[in-house]
């Protein structure tokens, strides 16, 4: 029996890989530590009182009024997702669908390329500069041309750790005639360096930014798969209407919702990966050929002529960092996220004894 | 500024719907207990050892292959969803698209409706007898003739609650030349009854059925959101690339495992629900005018006269039970879904009560 499957599914790629079980393991940019003790707690005993035979109600209103809350928004302005993955990717089916264009830069997050075809859309890779700034002007000529339905910044971005300034962010908004998605994810680290470059504060004046930001990061939630967009109410109704009833689970929201209740508790520790960073990144720079891409996120691109042979020797320390293989843009690039200092410590030493030669 | 949507989507309705906090709610089929204390102790202690700072790993696979074992197949053999909701509607998708058109019965679950439309594909309903059978040879020849490419059996089927028998099931694989999805989200009411009418013994010899199933009833864990489907390895795969990366999240599943390796803890409540189950139908036949219809799950489909004004009385005394409006085929009827035996016996007074023309 032949099967007519959905036309063009046959070339998704498929997802099932585990991943090994690293000694140290920096190539997902997660954070590196579980939460706070004070928010575990109280997590596993609001847990414990979760009504598990009962379907998603309220839980997920309260989550989106307090984080409209903080933006001073409306919970019609806030949809959540499963990981800000799933907004991502709902985003690009909401502006999807045959002969639509979203455009986005290149490199960047490396599923965009995918949501796009999952959306049955076209995407459009941008190319940064060699140093992985963003020609604003070549950006937004990209989006005229092609007529495009959405275009994506991913700000800071992954994973050159690249900081795009509020004004380029600006420019491209007032330029465009189509919605602008701010991929935030790693936004968090930016801020809690001083950095106000968050396009949330231009919703108001530019109604077509939709701004992402996730749990997964500087929250440490990867696990439960928690996001969450901010747009103005027509864009999240409609972004809405491709989530299905009861697509958020309650474990996920009533830990998220616990996380971001004591947010402050994660003040320290965003600071903590900041200053890693600062330290990773001035070890790394006095190695020989090494290039340290700037960073405002909780990890740092590296460029390095025996990058290919460097991963694996850090593989086979059980040490996990992120090689892009082929990726244009991404040869002999490596992406090191932080851990815990005493980790850092060791894939350093590692990275050092490699580069001088001393293995 | 005219955003470019996805084409149809507007169409599509918007889910945002807070249940009101009934004193007894008996709407939604879910089950009326939380977990057994055993297994709610062991759920809370694997819950407090997750890394809640990294991405899904194995999880997935440890509750695809626990599954798997159950069942005498393969891991590749089941894809997980978030509830079975998910598999539907990714099935759907999986076999939808322009001029694709899915065959259900109507009345059945009222999300078939929706997920074809979200699919992009035709949603073909045929309908049920009056006494809610089905009429196997009309379901093939619609499933023939529009040259659908999946056709749906829910079994034993919602809201009727009607178990159809495994060979009208097999006459239906036999003569059709598309994937048959049986959602079999009652089915362990069923089963624990002593019928031998699922689908599973049948994929061996039809490769073309698929079965989907739920934690959200019999395992009373609607709040978690956890189903899953057995198909085909071809089948399987195809339904994956469907699903993006980490789509399910880790709280989810290490809930769903657990409960999933202590499931001889839920035999005796499933069997309270049956017993409950016959109790109330029998209670129900001796009101006047009131039709009950045969169930082999947690809930009862009445049909009554005076529905809509019964349907307002339980409302006044915050008891939420099922009605279906105008839905076709569901003109004044009710669905009860077994509460626990204090909350049956409550309602049941008050059905009565009304009956009787006491109030």
């Amino acid at each position: 029996m032949k099967y007519k499957y959905r036309s063009g599914l046959a070339d998704m790629p498929s997802y099932d890989v585990v991943e090994r079980d690293w000694r140290i393991k920096i190539n997902a940019n997660e954070c590196g530590m579980n939460p706070p003790p004070l928010v575990q707690e109280r997590a596993m005993t609001r847990l414990d009182r979760v009504a598990f035979n009962r379907y998603p109600n309220e839980q997920a209103d309260m989550l989106r009024e307090a984080i409209a809350d903080e933006y001073g928004l409306k919970k019609e302005n806030v949809v959540l997702g499963n990981g800000s993955s799933e907004i991502i990717e709902k985003l690009f089916a909401t502006f999807g669908g045959k002969g639509h264009k979203i455009v986005y830069p290149q490199p960047s997050f490396s599923m965009y390329k995918i949501y796009a075809k999952a959306a049955e859309a076209e995407g459009i890779p941008v190319d940064l500069e060699p140093d992985y700034t963003l020609d604003v002007d070549k950006f937004i000529a990209a989006v005229k041309e092609s007529r495009a339905s959405l275009a994506v910044i991913c700000n800071p971005n992954n994973p050159t750790g690249s900081l795009f300034s509020l004004e380029d962010v600006e420019k491209v908004a007032k330029s465009i005639n189509c919605p602008l998605l701010m991929d935030e994810a790693y936004m968090e680290f930016a801020e809690a360096a001083g950095y106000k470059n968050s396009a949330v504060p231009l919703m108001k004046k530019y109604p077509h930014i939709i701004v992402a930001r996730t749990f997964s990061k500087a929250y440490g939630l990867a696990s439960c798969r928690a996001g969450y967009m901010l747009a103005a109410e027509d864009i999240a109704t409609m972004t809405g209407k491709t989530m299905m009833p009861y697509y958020m689970n309650v474990l996920t929201l009533t830990v998220a919702d616990t996380v971001w209740q004591m947010r402050d508790e994660y003040r320290p520790r965003i600071e903590q990966m900041i200053t890693e960073r600062e330290r990773m990144a001035m070890e790394l720079e006095k190695l020989e050929g090494f290039t340290v891409y700037p960073s405002a996120t909780n990890f740092l691109l590296v460029k390095y002529d025996r990058a290919v042979e460097l991963n694996e020797y850090l593989t086979e320390l059980s040490i996990g960092v992120r090689s892009f293989g082929a990726a244009p843009r991404l040869e002999n690039t490596l992406r090191f996220s932080m851990g815990t200092p005493a980790e850092n410590d060791q894939w350093l030493l590692a990275v050092q004894t490699f580069a001088r030669g001393e293995v």
